[in-house]
């Protein structure tokens, strides 16, 4: 193969410029001041993992996972979320800890190099988990901070879908009981969205006209809590009702904490994760068609770390939402000092004053004949207001020193 | 080989849980602050790099590049530093943008896994890169801006060492004209601050008594501005002369910065990177006895990715740093809001009003004789201030709402 060019980097791995790193630190900063205000403290976790343990724990499907060899020959992955490694912190550092546990995180996760371009290799999340809580007000809470946390990030027009794995899985089980492959090809239509082959993937399956009516007309169950209601006349499976029941609880303390109009009842949503056990949820901006966040209830993962535990969170996919939002404001004062060589200590303390005053201050000294050209043709800009010099933008010049006479 | 346990991290690597993130996230954000206060703006690259553009290109010696394959077979690294990336940036996507160009940035970078424990294969370090700019005030920038950011760090006793790779290359060639053996073994000892082992080696190579005693007293230059006066008698190389002119250039331009007296010239001080050309500096904090921040001037490292230009800059070696600063103190009132089911949507709006005065609200349904015991002990201790409920301290306690007999 040949030699990647000099400035090539890998497919799939993004530089972010000064303008897009202000936005990224803004989004990162507010959301985590919110999260924080809900008190859900921050954890940091390694990029490398153990594949045997985070890795396959992890919700990512295997092939997607970004593993090497160390040098033992042990296989490591880079961390494709935080929710795995966090369960092995919760259960393993913070194991004297009692529950409920709020962790919260900003990092950048992996996934395998993909043989089709336009698939990032890495990029960042912001998240919580709750760990130690099965209510539904601990269910209800990561919705309500999840909306909290999209609107921090600055996004206006956003919605959240919740949905309930035991639902599908009850009714399924019911309807198509022990037809497991039937089931999976129905889950994958829904997954995909595509209800156009899941009307047909039912009409293939020749079922009794009453199932086959009760399967299709759960891709009606979108809305609010009425949806709970026409769910429960499509089934009997316990599981499946025990599910909505859970639903509508959490539905009325969303109702408590006034965010019901942000949220929407979607039982054709199934989550992206297999260990997800109960609800489920994502947020979808309207002005993108894949979610920006992404969450739900995951009962099973803490006992594969020792500590059997309850568990609920999100994360942001905020990469995603950086193309939504809009710029960063510089809310500072730029300005410029310009000095001869023989002024340097006087510039360097107004450079200093400024600083401690929250100004930027940039400093250069002015050497040549040309040097002092540019400063005069700056200073004569700068009297129109913010001015460009040598490609940067300032608010304000100073001129400090008078011209030397270059006779060195 | 045998699984690892189910809580095992990879060798090097590391957890942090909320209270040392709380004090890396500060000293982060108050050094980037700095930083940007003087200029820099912060850009971020990707955690993968190929080996081929980046890799090479960067300080670390081969042998430390933590090393993969890409699906293709092309060697990727994880980053060894942010100096090679950070050319390539600047002379890709940056290529229009005029010189001088001030960056910043905060990232994790990478080494090998070692044999030996106690070595990090992932850390954190906070950098600038000054690109563009060829003079002492450029160099004596970055040193001051070092200077400020240990001190925006809240490291409080320390000092840097400046040196110049063209002194002793030059004085090296003068006194042991082609002897490169000889002269890589002096510069191992230097490096290793082996002056022992450095005045054996002299005695060794059976010098003229002059030659000898003038590589000897080098390992007596540091302090102020003399100690140029006293190097200048020890060589006639061009090299090595016009490596000391440059230093006392930029000792000059320190004294206007005001930070002389953190200052001390090393002349024995050899940078820890091949591809310094230029002067180079250390920082040692009083406590430990390895660098907590390095940098100096690369005029090559730009030209490898084809936009030749001169540069200067350092990285602070963050995760160091972080156990020689004080904790980060919590300034936030933290409020905890015990309530009754029947209460919720009270105890919710009480809470979302707290947030947004910026306090850390945490809510809780009491639904259990034995929730509600807890609570009236909580509420007895919270009257003597600051009081713990379930592993977790808080200042103020509100119970919303009344028992509700458990009767259902």
């Amino acid at each position: 193969m040949s030699k990647p060019k000099v400035f090539e980097k890998p497919v799939g791995v993004k530089d972010y410029l000064p303008h897009a790193v202000a936005k990224l630190r803004r989004i990162e900063r507010n959301v985590l001041e919110c999260m924080r205000r809900w008190g859900y403290e921050q954890i940091v976790t390694p990029t490398l993992e153990y594949y045997d343990t985070v890795g396959v724990a992890s919700a990512t499907s295997d092939r997607k996972l970004f593993k090497l060899l160390d040098h033992r020959g042990t296989t490591i992955v880079l961390r494709s979320d935080m929710t795995a490694p966090i369960a092995r912190v919760v259960a393993s550092l913070l194991k004297q800890e009692p529950f409920p546990l709020r962790l919260s995180y900003h990092a950048n996760v992996f996934r395998a190099f993909e043989e089709e371009a336009g698939r990032d290799a890495e990029f960042f999340q912001t998240g919580v988990e709750l760990v130690g809580d099965a209510t539904a007000e601990a269910d209800a809470e990561v919705i309500a901070l999840a909306v909290a946390s999209l609107e921090a990030a600055g996004v206006s027009s956003f919605h959240l879908a919740i949905g309930h794995v035991g639902f599908l899985n009850g009714l399924f089980e019911e309807k198509l009981p022990g037809g497991t492959e039937a089931q999976e090809l129905l889950k994958e239509c829904l997954l995909r969205r595509d209800f156009v082959g899941y009307r047909e993937q039912l009409r293939a399956l020749g079922l009794k006209e009453r199932d086959r009516a009760a399967l299709e007309r759960i891709l009606r169950l979108r809305g609010g809590r009425e949806t709970c209601d026409r769910a429960l006349e499509l089934s009997e499976h316990d599981g499946a009702r025990s599910a909505i029941r859970q639903l509508c609880d959490i539905w009325d303390v969303l109702g408590a904490y006034g965010v019901q109009d942000r949220v929407l009842i979607d039982l054709t949503m199934i989550g992206d994760f297999s260990y997800y056990t109960g609800m489920t949820f994502e947020g979808y901006a309207s002005r993108l068609g894949f979610p920006v966040c992404s969450g739900g209830r995951y009962d099973n993962l803490l006992a594969q770390f020792g500590r059997p535990a309850p568990a609920t969170g999100f994360a942001l996919k905020t990469t995603r939402i950086l193309d939504l939002v809009g710029e960063a404001e510089e809310e500072r004062e730029r300005l410029l000092i310009l000095y001869a060589p023989g002024a340097c200590r006087e510039a360097l303390a107004e450079a200093a004053a400024g600083r401690r005053d929250g100004r930027i201050v940039v400093t250069m000294p002015l050497r040549t004949e040309a040097d002092w050209a540019e400063a005069e043709e700056a200073a004569a800009r700068s009297k129109a207001g913010a001015f460009a010099f040598r490609g940067r933008m300032y608010e304000r010049l100073r001129i400090i020193g008078r011209r030397e006479v270059d006779g060195r």
